[in-house]
């Protein structure tokens, strides 16, 4: 069974998730994208993963989500979130499709429950930048993907969610 | 009654909560947040008051929107708009967390019958600008607490009422 | 009939007209708004005109789309998409609201099945340049205009539909 959790930069899309995860069935895996660039995002790291509570062990993977769902063999995974690993693998310069299609297949295989964080990026104007336009058009891309495969689709829009699909 | 409107800009939100609101009953009390800064946008706040017809009073509060809910005994309240506030908070250097706990106080203890226009505006790419991306989150933030707070909430596209809750 | 698809970027917004639109009767046009300013647009409105298949017929009308609606007697007609129609007047500094009023006549009489691609631009930040404002201000009322006017309009969010109207 794949979720997923779409939104905008604080749409209550990361809490939905982790409840809706946290009721899923044991072990509980965390599977967290963010890397530690300073000593604030240091804290806020530490700080998440006190609120999560003692059932969940984290698991950091910036670059490699496959291996982990590859490694899972029953449980509950949350992963938090596609677009910060999305933008690990540009910025590390991978090449995104091939990324994309070994998560894809990752994704495909996995017998553990997956929750998936992603982000809405493609509702403003188009960005000055090009990295900007091209990180929201991988982003677009990435999302529908997942959005193909998943059991179930919600957008989250302040706090509330609205299911899109299952 | 409180119900909340949010929308991109140029979505109809602000259309939409007025019709609304104006069938509430009377009083009927129209906050406006913005300030007119120059000659064109003093203009503009002219006409929209003249367009809103004869039964609505319009109080200026581009800072105090808890004072105005707490002095009202009934009627209709639109506040017009949560996002102006919200910038006019931050460009004054206001302490954006209490002043928000203040206004969900005042939400919940107001008799009147309160219509709330807030912005999305979380989902494009990440801002340039670190007062962009702050801006974003205060906003993602606000978004959620009244959401919570509302009895319904719609979300407006095109024109097009969309309901997330209530 | 008049349908009307709205989303974000890489929102699958297209492929989703574009399929709708061909289950259609004949004959079908497609008219393609977009400008091959360089070599690679090129390459890819070729791609894209191989894609749609032999029964669709290409216009190109980067700024004319009304003549193209009057004169279609019957069949269907895909316009990909409103938003750079939009984009090329803006630089090509037509005025806008009687361009839009133009077009809306000609939806109004046109006696083929139209389906019209348009953006969503107004759920992120506020853009810093006046352009910028200018041009998501614009793209929000041409939406408003177009869904009023649509006897069914779909919201494509990562390839999912969500209909707001119809």
């Amino acid at each position: 069974m794949i979720r997923l959790y779409l939104g905008g930069a604080r749409s209550g899309k990361s809490r939905h998730a982790l409840e809706a995860a946290t009721a899923g069935e044991a072990p509980h895996i965390f599977v967290a994208t963010a890397q530690p660039f300073d000593a604030e995002m240091e804290e806020r790291i530490v700080r998440h993963r006190q609120e999560r509570g003692a059932e969940w062990q984290t698991i950091e993977a910036p670059l490699g989500l496959a291996p982990v769902l590859t490694q899972a063999q029953s449980g509950t995974i949350l992963v938090d979130c596609c677009t910060l690993w999305l933008s690990n693998l540009m910025l590390a310069e991978h090449k995104v499709e091939a990324e994309v299609d070994t998560l894809v297949a990752a994704l495909t295989c996995c017998p553990a429950n997956v929750h998936l964080v992603s982000n809405e990026v493609g509702s403003g104007i188009v960005p000055n930048h090009p990295l900007g336009r091209r990180f929201r058009d991988e982003q677009g891309r990435l999302n529908q993907r997942l959005a193909g495969l998943a059991d179930r689709v919600d957008l989250i829009i302040a706090g509330l969610p609205l299911k899109l699909k299952g």
